[in-house]
């Protein structure tokens, strides 16, 4: 068995789009070699149509938000393809709006996916612990521990995040809207917030 | 001997604002009790005047700066100890200047103190290599890798940098500056620099 890393399955998810267990599978069956990982995962369907041409979003916007006269500021990074779309009002606002939606809502995370495999480990041992107080056993335990983790997941994960504009959808829903009015792959690359005193 | 962690000098340091040194000392001789090391740097007239109070920089600006468009953006945090500091047009000028000189200057760390030890010891190693490499031994390599190192840490550390629109001064002299006029004591907590593709 090659050790397939961590950063190389998100070289290739950025590369295809493609899911983190298609995306760990097709380079542990192809050992480790990206190329060909690429390939398998084109050849199966599972890499998106944007993606398919190999093109990467690499474009974007640096963008930022400061709240309650500078006791509160938000830095994100989005991606897109092309310079021309990153000009667009339409991305524009997006960037925007995502800055604010971080400043908002404190999301800890980009996606679920990036929740370190420690702390998501330690919340469900938590949760089970709590779970185990309250007089739950077994199965009924695990399920509610499951339970709390996807609350977790939500509201840490800011794509999964309701958007603070219009709550019946995430951000995420957000971001495919742009995609599919642009055609161009968009992603959420990174975030810092500072809060006056904290960290 | 107490364990004395980086995180408890650091709280000491922004405590006192005595030098790294002497607060890991202090801690040491006073087994880790943050209040008792504070006490004693006092004692020793090692605790900065604007310290010596207890007043502790809490407040101040969180400032962004967008460069080129939104292809570079800078997150900065500069403390002051009052609100009424933080709303003057002196501050706010300090604190766009910083996020501007992150911006054009690409600064690692605040400080050389935030060097952290194994990137230190590795850009020592190198320096080193490389006298030894260009002939030199002994005394006279170690001489050439301080040399180098110097200039690393002056490079590295923002508050060490010369300041974009007065080279003759370094960012350091110009809060000090800030200090001195506003006679609380200021400093950068933290900052963010991301370009648009890179990290």
């Amino acid at each position: 068995m090659v050790e397939i890393s961590a950063s190389l399955v998100k070289e290739l998810r950025a590369l295809t789009g493609a899911g983190v267990i298609d995306c760990r599978n097709a380079l542990a069956e192809c050992r480790g070699d990206l190329e060909k990982a690429q390939q398998l995962l084109r050849a199966r369907g599972l890499a998106s149509a944007a993606r398919k041409s190999g093109r990467v979003a690499k474009e974007g916007l640096v963008a930022s938000y400061i709240h309650s006269g500078g006791r509160l500021g938000v830095l994100v990074e989005v991606n897109c393809e092309t310079d021309f779309v990153a000009r667009t009002d339409d991305f524009k606002t997006l960037a925007r709006d995502i800055a604010m939606q971080v400043a908002a809502s404190d999301p800890r995370y980009v996606s679920r996916d990036d929740v370190p495999s420690e702390v998501a480990a330690a919340e469900r041992a938590a949760y089970l612990a709590k779970a185990r107080a309250d007089g739950k056993n077994g199965v009924d335990a695990d399920a509610e521990a499951e339970k709390q983790m996807e609350k977790f997941y939500q509201g840490a994960s800011l794509l999964e995040q309701p958007f603070i504009r219009d709550q019946r959808r995430t951000v995420g829903d957000l971001i495919k809207d742009v995609i599919a009015r642009t055609g161009e792959n968009i992603l959420v690359r990174r975030f810092a917030r500072f809060r006056l005193g904290e960290g």
